[in-house]
């Protein structure tokens, strides 16, 4: 009776199990607008529970406005809460197992088995138990104070930048403060320029947006500025200290006609600096945002240096910016939690950042010489490299070769993921014969294994 | 000469500040192109530096392009490497310094300083021990499988609800949410209806968005279903468990009455629980979600019972906006950190989440006495409370009264913060007779400070 039946081992409260009943019966109609409940002691009785049980039942129908219930009358089930039975919607897209991959050139991956573990947990205890309780609540959208001045003095004793605190905003990320600019920026009518090849995941942030996105060319030293003009653009995004994917440093010939095309314009320039602290040779590359600051939006990101978890980035913002980008923020995801921002503010403030750095760049650097040994031990002189000796990725040019979806589908049979320069192209056809090797994340015998079945593959 | 001055005692190496100070001169055109830059001999003999640190400097100029260099003759300015100098931009608008305030009655502010730290602190440090290295790289857009997992189970034990781990998908707080489903579900020409009056904080979430939002009347039990009909909407916003901020808990008639007009209308419900676990007789309301899981969004956070810091909510989505999300996600913001989802997850797992809500219960049901007793006392009978007893905020009618503007400053004056319910209304004048107390984050003895300080003000 009833169709209750109650499971009494259920971390459920009896009491919901014949609310839930009752009330599924009201909403598909098979207790009818006005049909009296049975009274709770019969009910109660029926099956075997507390009267009380059963009060609280029908109390929370009550509540709820399934039944209205009058002073000495039964308990009645109200007008109006039947819904016609849905008929079931279609089972959900199945998702695709990953495959394990025998050699793995994906790119952008820092090798997270090298990163300080230990180090880091000391690190959020010490900061976690002295964080002050307010730092629970609502902090700013800005982010925490001491993370944007240690930010600030790491820009300065690495790369020589000067830039307040004040004007440093940290994010969730490189994606994210992209995805912040571009509805920063976004204008009706007017395009952003974009390298290309461009990251296909940062084009995608930027075109979910909505613009009309133009490419420019980029060569072996980056961005062709002579493709700009007579573009109206709001913003330009580029690559400056270590081109995506093709690994060209930018000249300051170059940087100089950018500033110049964005100052004539109006436009803002969006420098992204997604792996340049790691340069195997020389010094830093000075960023773009030095030649003009109120021109030039720095985006920069921990998720190479640390890792891609932590979801830590920041944008330097020109200060006209300030005031719409806070805004802009509280009504996206309000700010980042706290914990992360305070355990790297210290990683950073006891240089263990700085240390990080340089034990991973002499990690980094010798494994992309083995990379190089082994290409050149492999594929003799059918090949060059691109770009700068910088970041986690190479890109090679093999000539007379075309990398194209047949290629694709080969290698991913084969179980080696590698992404060919074409993949991030927008106008298609024009680096058809370059790949992108991810060599970051590799051990050496990984690197050399992964050559010899990309070989395999290819001859 | 040359305008170098060496800070020997700096953090900046000195081959980088002789490298600034060079690029800086050709930059504003004081070097000019073409010009020859002194030998690297000659140069550290003036700046009584090693040679090889002012063979480094030009190398960095060189490198970026500053200066060519070529065997045998000197080292010269490139060309069209100098910008025109900008003059300086207007200093950033200055903030206003945060006021202390005497009485603070600010709402959606749980108690801080009773959060579990050490409990919450001891849990990091063991999921951040046992945390798999695969888990600081990318994860994936939906959240950790584990945290969804135990949303689930709580969502069963606490609510009855009964939902798939993979209909969950972790957000960055109900703020990161909104603003998510805005994007996903906005259509050109459709209108996003809303409760009137309705949280600011959401309603300048929606609007950043563009949509055209259509006020819906909301009484002492919530939205208004008669107001819904002949408007084309993608998407109803709504708080049905405890209305935000009249605190009204929607009848089932009504829902039946939404739900209907969804399916009629193709569009979706938000419904929005921000703070329904803190519910003060009774049980727990049943989501809306549970009368369709087809047309109903339901938006959960963890920012009311835990802290708002933490920054993790979620949603329940439909099956056929799954794939859609996952791809909006990854170009907005990739995902959350894992270790506040690590650390809740096993928060959950150990059901410490369940006793710290049941103790805060105890707690804000108190205080939410203690609030009622104090204005009963001071103010007699000229007010009554609108709505169920729940939340951590309550909605007080003074009739007779006008919280205008001018209410708004004095009490600022006397530094109070206290909100009128007008300040959450879309459509102005209906509600100004009414304020909002904020509690929970309030001992007893601030309670009472607070209101005699305001009866101060009023009377």
């Amino acid at each position: 009776m009833w169709g209750i039946e109650l499971h009494r081992q259920s971390e459920v409260p009896l009491k919901r199990q014949i609310y839930q009943v009752l009330r599924d019966q009201i909403l598909n109609g098979r207790l009818q607008a006005g049909e009296a409940l049975p009274s709770t002691r019969e009910l109660a009785s029926e099956l075997k529970v507390s009267r009380n049980t059963v009060n609280e039942a029908y109390e929370m129908l009550i509540v709820e406005g399934f039944v209205l219930s009058r002073q000495g009358a039964p308990t009645r089930v109200a007008d109006g809460v039947c819904l016609e039975k849905k008929t079931e919607a279609g089972s959900p897209a199945q998702e695709k197992p990953r495959l394990p991959f025998l050699a793995d050139f994906r790119t952008g991956q820092p090798d997270l088995r090298q990163f300080p573990r230990y180090v880091w947990k000391q690190i959020s205890q010490k900061t976690m138990q002295e964080m002050a309780p307010s730092l629970l609540g609502y902090t700013g959208p800005e982010g925490l104070p001491r993370l944007r001045e240690e930010i600030s003095a790491w820009l300065f004793r690495s790369k020589g930048l000067s830039v307040d605190a004040e004007k440093i905003f940290i994010t969730a990320g490189a994606t994210h403060a992209l995805h912040l600019i571009a509805v920063l920026l976004y204008q009706e009518g007017k395009e952003i320029l974009v390298e290309d090849p461009c990251n296909a995941g940062m084009l995608g942030a930027l075109a979910s947006k909505g613009y009309p996105i133009t490419p420019i060319p980029v060569d072996a030293w980056g961005l062709q500025p002579e493709y700009l003009y007579g573009k109206r653009a709001c913003a330009v995004y580029v690559t400056p200290s270590h081109q995506f994917p093709l690994g060209g440093i930018l000249p300051a010939g170059r940087r100089a006609q950018l500033i110049r095309y964005a100052r004539e314009n109006e436009s803002y320039i969006v420098e992204d600096d997604y792996d340049s602290e790691f340069r195997y040779y020389g010094n830093p590359v000075a960023p773009l945002y030095a030649m003009d600051p109120e021109r030039v939006i720095y985006v920069g990101t921990f998720s190479k240096v640390l890792f891609p978890a932590l979801r830590i980035g920041y944008v330097i913002l020109p200060d006209k910016l300030h005031k719409r980008w806070r805004r802009l923020r509280t009504f996206t995801d309000v700010q980042n939690p706290p914990f992360e921002q305070a355990a790297l503010a210290e990683f950073l403030h006891t240089r263990k950042f700085d240390r990080h750095i340089g034990r991973m760049k002499k990690l980094y650097g010798g494994r992309r010489q083995v990379l190089l040994t082994t290409l050149k031990e492999q594929f003799k002189d059918t090949w060059h490299s691109w770009g700068d000796a910088a970041g986690l990725h190479l890109a090679v040019e093999f000539p007379g070769m075309s990398f194209d979806d047949a290629f694709v589908e080969a290698s991913r049979r084969h179980k080696i993921r590698i992404t060919p320069v074409e993949y991030h192209c927008i106008q298609k056809g024009k680096h058809m014969d370059k790949l992108l090797f991810g060599y970051g994340h590799l051990e050496p015998d990984e690197i050399y294994k992964g050559i010899l079945l990309l070989k395999n593959l290819l001859l």
